[in-house]
């Protein structure tokens, strides 16, 4: 297997952009990449592009990354249209990653791209359950806020963690995003606003639940001769993980079951250990899961992150920057963009490019991704390590 | 790049199965696989499942291949769903194929399955729509059958093609497909039967369209070491070609550029050219697409398919067998099943197990899928060469 570089990376703003087609966001992210990497659209030999809730939304299914790619005179090579809930834009990045460290394609673009807000919440509603199983979860009217309601309820039972602790995660990702020029919130929130606004599924506010949004995000990755030729700072994939099955096979529903195993090979493929990552992106789809997931990859030991999060180790500057980007909950989820915009923002810590919420001295970061059906067992998980 | 080969292979008969989810659809197809394979579920190290048009007519999107592969006990694993319009099953295969090639996996699976009609035709060609860029073909009014009537047309006047010669694609199809058990027709048709069917889009009649349906295909792939261990009767992947873009960028519609490139790749990558081949899976999504295909593809001289059709030489026995199974036209289409159910169809013949259809001596055969739309430039082919 050979190393592969990320080398150009590329992002919109994410936000509500009703007159903005999903091919005009799709384009953007994809030029800013390539202009970033320095190479040509006709070096670009193998493309992968992921989208979940396209197809359901507005019927238009099957051939987004075609449509996408034209626009930015990408055509002839091979494109492959990627979906795995959640999990889509990371799974794009990941299939990138294998054609280039296969030694069969020396270029490769991830795109992630999608339109969520269609100016009707229960048709967004609608494209985001189907990750499920619908007719186990979705049709029984199990969405993802009553999903996560019920694991925090048993997670707080088993830990011991209070409303406030997970009130902090929305205050801290709220407070990164402001310094994220393309978050789709800039607004810092405090923990009585948290807990003060409206009840979605208790104990999940408002301000616990990621918002919907639109945006797009692409990643080039090259050979390590590839790279050479482009750039003097390349950031390289250390490990790439993709597991499946099951949450948690014993049923223990305060358990992350794929994300340990995820985050097991990850770190074993990478040969590093948590302690040396700087900054980690994780999935925050609504406070309990940053909790699930930093412990359940192994991030935090279990138990502890309520802990973490009264002593602000996952802030900028702290043991961990947790989601410095704003993640989920602040910067946006455009669900089949998230798992490359995460990549995007390890990208550029790593480079030193990161402005305001820069975690100094950034050397290793870790991006992770999650989605699917939880009852029906039918998740996908994605975890990326980069480093210098 | 190591050599792959498939060996194990399974589908579901092709029809309409309105009481059959596709889970269950794809569970026996993927069953059938792992049992012709001679391996276990557990042997099963990654996993890719095409499917185009779920979606859109269910609301059931992203996790398709989750839900149909913890039916057979596989979880854990790397499972990636793909779409590339009537390409998603050979995009799926080729992405196995790619898995195992590298070096990264040694045993992958590779499943394509469809459930196309849901009681509502309109639906299946809403869904089916999905697959052009929509607001530039769909919505405009320009459905498949409306596309391959402009390119009929054009090709009669250009090739002095007669309506005949175009009925006798379907003819001949419905023949193979009455010696195929998992034809979704088994019923021979006439010349004058064709052309007097009803009318779809001059000059295309109901018996030069494919059909609605539902069905699945699954292939196991392994590496020669992994392959040795399983079978003494593997079939091998000699090339992969994957392209996109254009059907003909200088708009002479009766060309198709995407089959010539895609085929020219083939047959480099696989060391032979077309006068090798011994069968043919064509993508005849009506009878003019096999007419433009074959020529595109380079297995017939420009403008020469007629002749072969009044010649019979690409009848089971003739100089090239195209579409032995029964092609789309009678064997069926479930889009995302087909790429994946023409490579099970060219290993039966390889293996020598075709039954009543068997190309005797078969040693080399090719399978070949397109799809997505044409005025909006947004295909993708998928070809693979199958060889003993």
């Amino acid at each position: 297997m050979r190393d592969v570089a990320v080398i150009g990376v590329g992002m919109t703003n994410f936000g509500k952009f009703l007159d903005t087609p999903i091919k005009e966001l799709g384009r953007m992210a994809t030029w800013d990449a390539i202009k970033d990497a320095g190479v040509s659209p006709k070096d670009i030999e193998i493309a992968y592009v992921g989208n979940a809730c396209l197809g359901v939304i507005t019927g238009q299914a099957m051939v987004l990354g075609q449509i996408i790619l034209k626009e930015v005179g990408i055509r002839g090579i091979p494109i492959t249209n990627v979906e795995n809930a959640c999990a889509s834009g990371s799974s794009a990045f990941r299939e990138a990653w294998m054609a280039v460290a296969s030694g069969m394609y020396d270029v490769a673009l991830a795109v992630g791209a999608e339109k969520l807000y269609a100016g009707d919440t229960r048709l967004s509603t609608k494209a985001l359950a189907a990750g499920t199983e619908i007719e186990y979860e979705a049709n029984l009217g199990l969405t993802m806020p009553g999903h996560w309601a019920l694991r925090a309820k048993r997670f707080m039972e088993k830990y011991g963690t209070t409303r406030e602790q997970l009130a902090k995660v929305s205050v801290k990702n709220h407070k990164n995003g402001c310094s994220n020029p393309r978050s789709q919130y800039k607004k810092e929130c405090t923990i009585e606003e948290v807990l003060n606004s409206r009840m979605i599924a208790d104990p999940l506010t408002m301000l616990s639940c990621n918002p919907l949004g639109d945006g797009a995000a692409a990643a080039v990755l090259a050979s390590k001769e590839a790279a050479a030729k482009c750039t003097t700072n390349p950031v390289w994939v250390a490990a790439s993980a993709l597991t499946s099955g099951s949450y948690d096979l014993d049923r223990e529903i305060s358990r992350n079951q794929l994300e340990e195993v995820a985050g097991r090979q990850a770190f074993e493929m990478a040969g590093i250990g948590p302690e040396d990552l700087n900054l980690a992106e994780v999935h925050d789809c609504f406070t309990i899961a940053e909790f699930m997931r930093v412990e359940g990859l192994g991030l935090v030991p279990e138990g502890e992150y309520g802990n973490w999060m009264d002593e602000g180790w996952s802030e900028i500057g702290g043991k961990l920057a947790v989601n410095p980007s704003g993640g989920l909950l602040a910067k946006g989820h455009p669900v089949g963009a998230t798992g490359v915009a995460q990549v995007a923002e390890v990208v550029w810590h790593l480079r030193g490019e990161a402005g305001k919420r820069q975690v100094p001295g950034a050397k290793v970061g870790l991006a992770h991704c999650s989605g699917g059906g939880v009852a029906s067992d039918t998740p996908a998980c994605c975890v990326h390590i980069l480093k210098k």
